[in-house]
């Protein structure tokens, strides 16, 4: 059995697990970064996490065979280094993945967490088996990651799968992108909340206050009104769906994929917003594609940064 | 020098050349195609007429390594199968590089005529030396190559590159593939015509009469007009660019490309269309692509249907 070392970066910690080549997780833990340490600091306190759950793990070192890590912000997976990092700007420049193989004594990789994840489902998850894969996430952001004859597709600067900026209206809403009428501001967390409010701003009845999550309106509070049969909220959903559709179609249209995969917080809603969505991408796509592809929710959940960044590691020594 | 034998295949034509590794035409000719003629009468037709040509060009016949043959309609470049050639409903089903093989007694390769324009303009035209390049043809349809990674992405069922069924609104004109507003409706031939006749009829002043194509308004009756200065047809134009640049950055975010070439009948309009395209991409799309991606007019003009069939060999054979 081979395994593979996987690192979940994000703003406010590690996440490090191991899998082993079945995508099973045998241990995982979770650290904190301090974003006021200097970039090698922070680099070589990861690899030192990472050290430490190797060794908890009890495997023998040699049949770990490299470690992935997944990154928010601009990177390089070429040459392994963060570029801009928001959260941890000290971590602007630095070669995670040269000190990471420096400590730990194996091959290290880089990529970001979007790519990661969908590596992750390609893999391990909802596009297992496939070849032509395009995974979403829909959260406060929308991300893509794109995965063609079984390889991430980075493009000429490593940017590509923005697909939550396709517009769907030149005349759409304003974006800070600096595009008009992208996916994400109709199908991400701030844009469905949005709708949400505006109908019941305007008296239409919702039993949303049964359903608060946290005290608050969120993407996650109106897929349980709409659960408990709430009108608007299933409304909601629905033209959530619907819009995502359209943009599926596009997506069908240009890429002929086998499998799009949504993930993240708001597919949490399943088949409410997947549902909408499938019916509208088959309605609106040519039939042979349409035929061919399924939509379908990502299956790694919370866990899909982890697996995804070890299997990092599996799609550069494969 | 190698040389490598291209058929341009269309419903009411053959055009047969033979280039150089330079892409260089050394011999080029047209013939006929009787479409009420059997399947493989046609097919061992095609063949023959290749066969005239390569012993016209003088060439040892074991210097022209291969054949490549573009056609309309679905096909599977895998098996070289054509299933439906809309104009010559007969070849349905016929396997076409088989025969051509086995007449020729060369290899032979088969794809759509859009992947093999976009397949010429990247080995020998404006797309020359990069990696990541996607073409479209603006004309009566519009077409769309994907060519990644140094390859045309074909997708899962072969029909990837539908970019003239990106819907740039969901609530846009009606198209007769199904979805609603796509970029053909907006940018093909009649939708450039329409926006200008709708002008025109409401009497808005232009001297397009002075620019007729045979007698008609069509895009480069238009282009001719705008050249010379007439403000509607120069506004029509303008308007065309801006929303193909609103869908170019859709590409560049998603895809990161180093390249968008604008080939087809329309794109002889040239910076009329591509000015405003370009300047429209630069503003709506992410930077990092943006900045990287060049947005020019296709090389290769009438043969590259002939000059993309012949580097159909080159791909294949590489």
């Amino acid at each position: 059995m081979k395994y593979y070392a996987g690192i979940d970066f994000g703003g406010t910690g590690i996440k490090v697990g191991i899998i082993d080549e079945n995508g099973k997780i045998l241990i995982k833990d979770s650290f904190d970064t301090d974003p006021a340490k200097s970039g090698v600091e922070i680099a070589k306190h990861i690899a030192e996490c990472t050290r430490k759950v190797m060794k908890d793990s009890g495997l023998p070192m040699e049949d770990i065979l490299g470690v992935g890590i997944g990154s928010p912000g601009l990177l390089n997976p070429e040459t392994g280094e963060l570029k801009v990092v928001v959260n941890v700007q000290n971590l602007n420049g630095v070669h995670i993945t040269k000190i990471l193989s420096e400590e730990l004594g194996k091959p290290a990789f880089l990529d970001n967490d979007v790519n990661v994840m969908s590596l992750g489902e390609f893999y391990y998850g909802a596009g297992k088996g496939l070849k032509h894969v395009i995974a979403l996430t829909l959260g406060t952001g929308v991300g893509g990651g794109i995965i063609l004859n079984g390889e991430i597709y980075r493009g000429a600067s490593f940017t590509a799968g923005e697909l939550g900026h396709v517009s769907i209206s030149r005349d759409g809403k304003y974006c800070p992108c600096g595009n008009a009428g992208c996916l994400e501001r109709y199908v991400g967390r701030d844009g469905i909340i949005e709708r949400f409010m505006i109908s019941k701003n305007k008296g239409v009845k919702t039993n949303i206050d049964d359903h608060l999550d946290n005290g608050k309106i969120t993407p996650k509070a109106i897929a349980m009104a709409a659960e408990s049969g709430d009108a608007l909220a299933i409304k909601v959903l629905e033209e959530t769906g619907e819009i995502l559709g359209s943009v599926l179609a596009t997506l069908v249209n240009a890429l002929n994929p086998e499998a799009i995969i949504i993930g993240g917080g708001v597919a949490n809603a399943g088949e409410l917003i997947l549902g909408p969505a499938r019916r509208t991408m088959y309605k609106l796509a040519y039939s042979i594609p349409a035929d061919v592809v399924k939509v379908v929710k990502a299956k790694l959940g919370n866990d899909a940064g982890l697996v995804g960044a070890a299997s990092l590691v599996v799609a550069n020594l494969k």
